[in-house]
């Protein structure tokens, strides 16, 4: 299991999810930007725009290496030296607000003395959280983690509480889902390649899950109230990938690709002052749910 | 020159300036929130909606004390101990494109043991920028500076090009102005009196100039390719707001009212992947004039 293996199997993987999606979505086409990092290695964007289903979103690959500059290192805790780092990254926005938002990224690191990791993560956020879809959508990811390790969906999806969090709305994101980060050898006990393969089926369970998400909700009827609450609720979006998301932070202060790491910024999102949902409301509702250890998957 | 009299001058701005606004508008009218901090102190938030002229805009005003928490006072670079921190924060986004987003700030802060500094600073960020409306901007900031000290404006300018700069996309906020901060008698060999002198007249000169754009500009038509690079040229106003700028961050770090400072999102803001401007029109000319380092004062 070398990076080259790794590199080209979550090559494969965005190029299939995009068919997938492509397939889901009907009408909506990704388009492929090609970029070289100056520094070593480079990446291939593919962005849709005006779906039928998929208003705007990315399926982002990468794989870039170079010499790793000091404060790099010392913020990734590693020794200097020249690192490799490949992933997928995906965010869609759909129109219809009862369509959730998703986001999963796989990624694997390495340093040229010998470390390396994997992470990633899948988080779902509904504009309207229904119990029925956030049930599917996690026990979806326990079955995935179950298959490699019964410890991994109990401890990973904590960690996507914490860190899908928006800590000035004192909310979640949406539902969470599965996190995780610096797997390898010494922290996990499993060797590089059965790490790979649970990573990998991280990602294969993106499109069966997020695809039938897409067929089942994309033409229910809505209305301009439920309409605005998900321009609202992608200003939410917004806050968080632009104060917190480490992947996003990290990117723009070192001079990443800005059009691919900000592929995951909506087309439209609203900011109303102080906006307060009615009582019984659904969208009531929805706040109410946006909570860390609400145990959805059996 | 005490911080009670400091506080009552910045609350009788905040005053003035909103029924200039008013005045201006015509139509829009601020509502007030007033604020506790449970810690100490308190704010009076002022946001106005759906105006004629403006969309979305705060002026809002707060005085605030209590301990400095540990992580606060080493990032400030002051003796732990007690604080006091009083300003008035402005920004406002106009319906129309032709008329300029603008963020004026002046304020005040202290420690117990007798330390003291002023900041502040106003910039304009117009969605199609018109030199002369660059020069008449920053004539009017030169003029206000050069009443206290000539050496301000060339200074105070520089640190706005800096700091008001969206690093990610190599390109400044807008047109910038003048930016300050730590103005003390040791720092600048006036006495506080004097420097609370010039801050105010920074705090005073904001009105006058905005509400004449207003008037000039307001009527003026605009047609949807106009409107829609408003709205991405909002996306980069949202951009510097999370990302870069100290006080949004620092507030929204330290437990800040949120809903109070992130009055400067804008009601709707707009990403399209990789947008490019045509060649030879005014959204290019804007693009091209995003810099730092232009002379617009005489």
């Amino acid at each position: 299991m070398n990076k080259v293996q790794i590199e080209e199997a979550f090559k494969k993987l965005q190029i299939d999810i995009i068919s997938r999606l492509e397939a889901a979505d009907g009408i909506g086409k990704f388009r492929f930007d090609e970029w070289q990092r100056e520094e070593g290695g480079g990446g291939l964007s593919s962005i849709v725009e005006n779906g039928k289903i998929i208003e705007k979103g990315g399926v982002n690959f990468s794989a870039v290496e170079g010499p790793l500059n000091p404060q790099a290192a010392k913020s990734l805790g590693v020794e200097p030296g020249v690192f490799f780092a490949t992933g997928v990254s995906i965010v869609l926005h759909p129109n219809n607000p009862m369509v959730p938002i998703i986001h999963m990224n796989i990624r694997y690191f390495e340093m040229d003395g010998g470390e390396y990791w994997f992470g990633g993560g899948i988080d779902l956020t509904p504009h309207y959280i229904q119990e029925d879809q956030a049930r599917t959508f996690h026990q979806a990811l326990k079955n995935t983690c179950d298959k490699h390790n019964p410890d991994y969906y109990p401890e990973f999806k904590v960690w996507a509480d914490d860190y899908f969090f928006i800590k000035h709305r004192n909310e979640t994101r949406g539902i969470g889902g599965i996190f995780f980060d610096r797997l390898n050898q010494e922290t996990r006990g499993l060797n590089k390649e059965e790490l790979f393969n649970f990573v990998l089926d991280v990602g294969k369970t993106f499109a069966p899950v997020y695809t039938k998400f897409m067929s089942e909700l994309h033409h229910l009827p809505f209305n301009e109230t439920q309409r605005n609450w998900q321009l609202l609720r992608r200003g939410r979006y917004v806050e968080f990938n632009l104060v917190y998301d480490r992947g996003t932070r990290f990117g723009l202060e070192t001079g990443g690709r800005t059009e691919s790491i900000l592929m995951s910024l909506p087309n439209q999102a609203n900011w109303t002052y102080d906006f307060q949902t009615e009582a019984g409301s659904p969208e009531e509702k929805t706040l109410s749910l946006l909570k860390k250890g609400l145990q959805w998957a059996k």
